[in-house]
This record gives C-alpha cells, sequence and structure tokens, in this order.
C-alpha cells in the first residue's frame, strides 16, 4: 500500500491541475463572450473560475496565456472529432466531405456558444501555431488523397486547397441553420472540383 | 476676413480631432502588431499615440472602443477601395472577379501589416457591423447581378455565397505570394460555378 501512495498522490495532484486550469479556460471564455477580448484581466478571470488570483498565476503568466491555452483546447478537442468521422474505409473525396461538414458544424456551433473562432486570428503563441497546423495537415492530405483518385483539382497544391476550404468553412459561424450550413460545404467543394469536370 | 474667421477656426478644430483620433488608431494598430489584442490599455494607446492619457478619454471610452473605429476605418477603406474597382462597364461576372481579386489582395497585404484581419472577429459594435454590412451587401448585389445574367450558380442565395466568398479569401492572408493569392481567387470563383456548368 505504501509503495502505491506517491502514484495515487501524484494522480490527485494532477486531476486537482487539470480541474484548476479547465476552470480558469472556462472562466475566460464566459468573459470573451461577455465583454469581448479587450476587458479580459487575471483577476476576472480568476473571480469568474472561482480561484485566487495567486492560484491562477501559479498556471498562467498572463491572461494572454490564458487565451492560447484555451484556443489550444478548442482546436485539439475539434481535431479528435474530424479524426473519428475521418476513420472509415471510404474513399479520401467521401471522407474530406464528412470531414469538412463536420468542420463546418462545429464553426457553426461554436460561433452560437464561444464567440466563435474569436481567438483564430490572434496572435500566436507556439503552440496553437502547432495545433492549427495539425488541423491544416489533417485535411491537406485528405484533399492529396482524392486528388491522386481524380476527386479533387490536381492544379492547386493542396496545402492551399486546405487553407481555402478552412477559411471558407469559417463562413458556417454566420449562416442561421443547418440548411445554409450544408449549403456552405456545397459551394466550398464546388471549388474542389477536377478542372476537367467544368467548363 | 473676420466672418470667415469661425469657420477657418473650426477647420482648424476639425482637422486636430481627427488628427488626435488617427493617431490613437495607428497606435493601437502598432500595440496589437507587437503584443496581440490582450496587451490593449488605454495607458499604453495613449503613450504609444503620443498624446495625454485625458485627451485619448475624451475621444473614446475604452479601448474596445479605440478597437471597434479602427476595424471600422480599416473596413470603410477597403469598401472604397473595393467600389472604384466595380466601377466600370463590364458585365457584373467581370467585376465580381475585380472585386473578389482586390479583397484577396487586401487581405494578403493586411495580414503583413497589421496582423491581418485581427479584429473582424471580434465583438462587434453596432458601427462596425454596419459597415461590414456594408460590404457583404457590396459583394451580394454583384453576385445577384451576375446570377441573373447566369454567369453565377443562383440554387444557393447570393447572401450565402457573398459570405462563402468573404471568408475564403480571408485565406489570403496566410499565402506567400500572388501567384498563390491569384489561385485562391480562381478557386473560390469556381465554387460558384452555375451547376449546369459542373457534372
Amino acid at each position: 500500500m505504501i509503495v502505491d501512495m506517491p502514484k495515487l498522490w501524484t494522480e490527485t495532484i494532477d486531476a486537482h491541475r487539470a480541474a484548476v486550469r479547465d476552470a480558469a479556460l472556462d472562466a475566460m471564455a464566459a468573459l470573451v463572450a461577455e465583454h469581448g477580448l479587450v476587458a479580459l484581466t487575471m483577476s476576472q478571470i480568476a473571480e469568474k473560475a472561482g480561484i485566487g488570483r495567486a492560484t491562477l498565476y501559479k498556471y498562467f503568466p498572463d491572461a494572454q496565456a490564458v487565451l492560447t491555452a484555451w484556443h489550444e483546447r478548442q482546436i485539439t478537442a475539434h481535431l479528435d472529432q474530424l479524426a473519428a468521422v475521418a476513420d472509415q474505409a471510404a474513399p479520401a473525396v467521401v471522407r474530406l466531405q464528412a470531414v469538412l461538414r463536420t468542420y463546418a458544424h462545429i464553426q457553426h456551433h461554436s460561433a452560437r456558444h464561444h464567440g466563435g473562432e474569436l481567438a483564430t486570428l490572434l496572435h500566436h503563441g507556439e503552440h496553437v501555431d502547432r495545433v492549427r497546423r495539425r488541423l491544416r495537415d489533417f485535411v491537406q492530405s485528405l484533399i492529396a488523397e482524392a486528388a491522386q483518385d481524380g476527386d479533387v483539382r490536381d492544379d492547386v497544391a493542396a496545402d492551399e486547397l486546405a487553407a481555402y476550404c478552412l477559411h471558407a468553412l469559417t463562413a458556417a459561424g454566420g449562416l442561421s441553420g443547418q440548411d445554409a450550413v450544408h449549403r456552405l460545404v456545397a459551394v466550398t467543394l464546388a471549388g474542389l472540383t477536377p478542372s476537367a469536370l467544368r467548363r
């Protein structure tokens, strides 16, 4: 029993740390939704999270760091969701369609609940850049595969097409219903049509 | 001469006011580029603009208001640029192409110089919403006209297509050269192709 103690203790500490961190990020998201980004201060975040200011400073050096961590958490969750959708035995273009549809719905949903891609275009930390690159790489590899199958245009590089898709689909944040989101996905996919299939 | 004095005086005051206001907005843009949005305080903006804090407060109630005014100034300038491009005797689809190309270049350019569309997705003031709606309306009316000519798809409403275009073209901010910007415009326009011209 005694030999197990340190491990249990460590796990408890880890769980506590994760909970404090999550509370801070949730508080930040709520504050941004209420007041906009500029209003963010460490005191406000601590108060909203129900933790002491000194505690918050043990986790994050400043409000920008909380914002970065929150954004990283968001994109990581979205990546997991997209990876699950793409995990099927279907042609690349079908998996691409499923992924883009899911991404559009995430955009549509999060615009309503977290002020959307609020942080997407903020001053980037190294971590956020890395996780955004993973999202882009993921879509890019599906596009490259579909292009090899002849289902997506190959006259424009897959990385540029991935950037086009991800930006176009952020328009879902401003759309008013699921039908409009589906039309946006269809229009975005039409931009990927191989040139041989267009006049 | 004496009757003219008040007018001259008013003009001088107006010019001075505009200069102070512009200095504050420039300072804000520089601070955002350096530190990200969260760092913005009225003291920092005043110092960077080379004006007193009390003076700054005569123009703007808080940092969010400076941000909103800056964003409004940006979009208004862009609208003027786009309107100039569209002012020609050509079919709607040709004017639309010219406008979208110019918009993509603005995005590409401003990502390099002002941290891009940093403020685009921020908490919106009434004014910013209004001026963004003007941009969207402008593109929307060109799309509607081109759709009537049969040059743009009519199975999706013009306002949804306008949102798609404007979002897709923000990808230009992350592209590395003019050629890539042109390819992005071509891909985005391909999404607008009438369905009869696609398989």
